[in-house]
């Protein structure tokens, strides 16, 4: 396989200021292969109950997405509701209930071993240690969240050195870094052991931080914000598939790779759950990608 | 003259994380024309009372800034007081002391008038509205604050509508156009008749909207912000000194200019007050921009 992602495939209740969704397929994992699948075949490992409707299998495998590493449990999906005011720039929790991913010990396909490209979605850093050390990829990546920062950082700064890079949100890399400032926060990461690091800020764009390379870039500008539900996790997957298709890591390669990340990201807060995005092309992505050329282009001759 | 700005001339009180200072230079004019002044000469209308230091002339002179619209007027000088806490994004008013810009009526110097770039800094609209229509300039520009969105919406849209463009921030545009995303906050600024807009969203950039163009940037990195005072005002005015001195205002320019104005304002936030940029030299500014163009570049070919 040359991709894989560990993460949360989930039935989530959204409600913002374009309507209320209830049991709409989402999750961490569902975004980023999705994302990743306009580049590449993208195996997905995660759990999901009897309850789950098996027409979202489908969507999933349209796109050419590998479901093997997908466990069946007993119980019901992992479920998440929350809300988006006025600004939809905040996601409020109203409930999570973890159901069948209380108790998830994820399985890895035997064709998923040794495969090139490993992203670990946001989860228990113990689990992504585990997964990590048992796939053995040649490129990892990993996301994770506030609550693992402070229940679990010891572990998490172990998954994190272990990692080629880091992709977490700019609250994320604030906490963990203890300074409001970002591009402190980066300079801290790479001098406790990261390696790469992209920092994401939301319709703000993302920065990129390597040992000898700084990047900045808008987002993809959105007047119609529909539900900005999983929007970082397909920022991740377009970057990371993109970079998986294209078989390196260099510094101009992650740069070009976040600005298709930065497209698909643009199509998937367009609808609600995935509605925006699953009917999208390769025509499509090309197209946003030479509109986002020319709107941050600056660097003609004056006279 | 070929550039021209109106705006306040100020003793500022400031605390930030980094320190306190007391009684230091600010001003929207004063940053306003420090930064144009790397590019084109800049007279200044304002007013000062009989405590202003004369010192503080003598550092704007020197960068060529013409102080015959400044007004000696008897009083205090206008004093802002205010704090930035931890996350430095966020300005704190503690006081505010009018003084003598509560009685403050422009005067035009003659060689003032029919200037081909005019910058109405944040004030009441009816005095940006009087002294555009005394100047005359082939160009004409404009900032504006919440004070004047609630209590003078009618001058201030009629101010709007008359200037080439309007520089304003983006809470000032949210409350403008009464929505959140800054997308549309740019289309409806452009429906209701204002010809150019760019919004500034300080350590995230600025975003620039007209009939046929719209542009992102990014904003400079700065890794120690010390006293963010002034920033927003020295961006306008390293963009708009950068215009004038080419003396058009065509998209193109317009983009290439922002860029510069981005630069001028992370110099500015690296110190108290105008301490960080008064001595910054062409080749500084040439030199910051050419490291912008690298940290924003991702077009290369992939294989």
């Amino acid at each position: 396989m040359n991709l894989v992602a560990l993460g949360t495939i989930a039935l989530d209740t959204v409600e913002t200021p374009f309507g209320r969704r209830e049991n709409i397929l989402g999750g961490s994992v569902t975004y980023f292969s999705l994302a990743a699948s306009f580049f590449t075949k993208c195996g997905v490992v995660g759990v999901v109950g009897r309850d789950f409707p098996s027409e979202h299998f489908n969507v999933l495998r349209r796109r050419g997405i590998d479901t093997a590493g997908v466990e069946y449990a007993d119980g019901d999906t992992f479920r998440w509701e929350g809300f988006y005011e006025y600004d939809m720039n905040q996601a409020h929790t109203k409930r999570t209930d973890l159901n069948v991913l209380a108790s998830f010990d994820p399985k890895i396909p035997k064709e998923y071993k040794n495969c090139k490209y490993l992203f670990l979605a946001n989860t228990d850093p113990e689990i992504q240690l585990k997964v990590l050390n048992e796939v053995k990829p040649t490129y990892s990546f990993c996301d994770t969240m506030n609550y693992w920062i402070n229940s679990k950082k010891e572990v998490l700064t172990e998954v994190l050195s272990k990692v080629d890079m880091a992709v977490i949100n700019e609250g994320e890399a604030r906490q963990y870094c203890g300074t409001p400032n970002l591009i402190k926060c980066g300079r801290t990461l790479l001098d406790s052991g990261v390696k790469k690091v992209i920092i994401k800020k939301g319709e703000h764009g993302a920065l990129y931080f390597s040992e000898g390379e700084f990047f900045t870039s808008p987002a993809y500008p959105i007047e119609n914000v529909v539900d900005p539900t999983g929007a970082g996790d397909s920022f991740a997957g377009g970057t990371i598939g993109h970079l998986a298709k294209h078989g390196t890591l260099t510094d101009a390669d992650i740069k070009k790779s976040m600005i298709l990340g930065a497209v698909i990201a643009s199509y998937v807060v367009e609808g609600f759950s995935i509605d925006a995005i699953k009917n999208k092309t390769q025509a499509d992505i090309e197209g946003r990608y030479r509109e986002f050329r020319k709107i941050v282009a600056f660097d003609h001759q004056m006279q």
